[in-house]
């Protein structure tokens, strides 16, 4: 109730009377309750002075009291309208409402709409920021689940390497991965689980086929575990047979710009600059235009969250954000190349949570 | 390309001068492009009488190649704003534009705003219902996939089944199941699978966990698999050992209900009738109370999409048209049971796509 009562102090300063939250995410970090609500409606409403409630499907009531929510859960059937009870029940908690903060960057123009149908004086603001501030600033509990995240990436990455050989497709292969993270007791991968071979590196975003692995390959993992709802995210490329020059070439440089960003992590350093001392010793070895996105992006509840580290944010990083550090050399002639970690900034540098070695593993 | 002309249709019979799609399953239907762009800006925007073009991250551009579209294709860097590209790119092709259709479920007020901020003059109206009409009858081509991926659906039951044993926990038998399935060349589920045993069951949205199977537990099985990008969605629930009686008349009374739906699916036929029709055999055997949620939802790209097949949905059935049914009862203390099938509607009345027996399956 913690973090609750935070968006209650928030409210108070900017007089806003309530703030109602429908990001899945967001929902499960104010309430402890996670839940996929697809096109239905689910959320969390948060008042100045009144207790906040949940409001879920009517079948999922069991479970948001089972995930530790004290509160009041309000359901809704399929045969109601959501919005009339959402209306109705803010009504009788807090009067009538006419200063709502919600997250714009989630909330549909369709959603918007239904709300301002039945509180026509509605004046909306954000609540995005207020939220993003609060997430992107990790607690030590919520380190705790993401180093165990972190040790079950590294993991994967391990038993990716192994099943490597002569043959094998990527399917196979990122099959055995999550069969066995998930005896490790993993519920769920923090995203599609990428295994590319060979040419198919060159693509940032490829997506596993059934290419066979041959002698000369780099093989490029991209994964990670959630674990207590919390998400890490790895990259390793490796080497199958002896790589030629040029590919290890182009290894190392990704290997020295990560390096070099993942060293140069503190308080006080911007996301933009972070960028730049990675970007700039993949540009000075001739490679800048096969670097082709971010640096890095925020990681916790959401496998892409704040802060984004891009060249262009100006963003002081602060103790307690943990983010990616990925850069990567996508050439399409010879081999694609991505390293990343997670890391979290510390009052003394940085933390690396994955550990999986960075020297290039031939196999 | 067939699609694409038919949403220009819509724009001049409506004398709009664009539309700007960006929910991915939208963007795949009309495109052939998958992707998931996470917080970047994915679209497609479609003109009067201009030709289309997509936006997408700069880096995936090669991969909208590769899936097939042949018009232009517009990349955005991280460093870039997203929504000046589009702006600009949409006055290359059409002039200043002034009136856009969007998909209101799905776009968020923040991207709305960005919109408005660069256009304000602009006038939005729904593309939505348009696309759904279109999206809600399914072409043969579309059908051959979700044969493919009802067969798959079934495989993994099938499995399910064998893995059954005392003292195996649900999450085992769930990865045997992804395996297998993977194993057969599907590439993803269409969610997250889902095997709850025992008084697991009577939670219609449980999660698996390391629950260990005993004799006399229902085992209830829901999952679904992508085959060239379209989903199928089944549910069994089968018994380890000889049930108790309360349990089957439980399960006989969800069989009759689901029955007696299917083989009410004809073209004309309400989606409110149809859900009346296994509703009142639920409720004539005195579970009314125990059936908490609609009886199916519409499947195609989306593994939730139109019709919704509700107590409340006036919508005519037509010939085409692909949805679940899946009756449940969900009591507390005795058991859950659901099934669930996938049907077309067709001109002589119903197919139904996915085959696994209903007849109780002792193991």
């Amino acid at each position: 109730m913690n973090q609750v009562k935070k968006i209650q102090n928030f409210l108070q300063t900017n007089n806003i009377e309530a703030a109602f939250i429908t990001t899945p995410d967001n929902v499960f970090y104010f309430t402890g309750f996670r839940s996929n609500p697809h096109e239905r409606l689910l959320g969390v409403a948060i008042f100045k002075e009144a207790e906040p409630f949940i409001i879920c499907p009517q079948m999922e009531i069991p479970d948001a009291k089972v995930a530790g929510w004290q509160g009041q859960i309000v359901g809704h059937q399929d045969t109601e309208n959501a919005w009339d009870i959402v209306v109705q029940t803010m009504k009788e908690k807090a009067g009538d409402i006419t200063t709502l903060a919600v997250e714009k960057a989630h909330l549909t123009v369709e959603r918007l709409e239904a709300l301002v149908e039945r509180i026509p004086a509605l004046q909306v603001s954000r609540i995005d920021e207020k939220i993003n501030d609060l997430r992107v600033i990790k607690s030590e509990e919520e380190l705790e689940n993401m180093r165990k995240a972190a040790e079950l990436a590294d993991y994967a990455i391990e038993v990716g390497c192994k099943e490597i050989a002569e043959g094998k497709t990527e399917i196979e292969i990122l099959n055995a991965i999550e069969l066995a993270v998930k005896e490790k007791g993993a519920a769920q991968m923090s995203f599609d689980t990428m295994v590319l071979s060979g040419p198919k590196t060159a693509s940032p975003h490829g997506t596993p086929g059934d290419r066979k692995i041959q002698k000369g390959d780099f093989i490029l993992f991209d994964l990670g575990v959630v674990y207590n709802g919390y998400c890490s995210d790895i990259t390793r490329t490796v080497a199958f047979g002896e790589p030629s020059p040029d590919k290890r070439e182009i290894y190392e440089t990704v290997r020295r710009a990560e390096e070099a960003a993942v060293q140069a992590v503190k308080p006080g350093i911007t996301a933009m600059e972070l960028d730049k001392i990675a970007r700039d010793v993949i540009t000075d070895a001739g490679y800048g235009e096969y670097f082709t996105h971010r640096l890095g992006h925020g990681l916790g509840i959401s496998v892409h969250e704040f802060p984004s580290i891009t060249g262009v944010n100006e963003m002081k990083l602060e103790t307690g954000m943990v983010f990616t550090i990925e850069p990567g050399i996508y050439h399409p002639e010879i081999t694609g190349v991505r390293i990343e970690d997670d890391v979290v900034v510390t009052a003394d540098g940085v933390e690396v949570l994955t550990k999986f070695p960075k020297e290039l593993q031939i196999l």
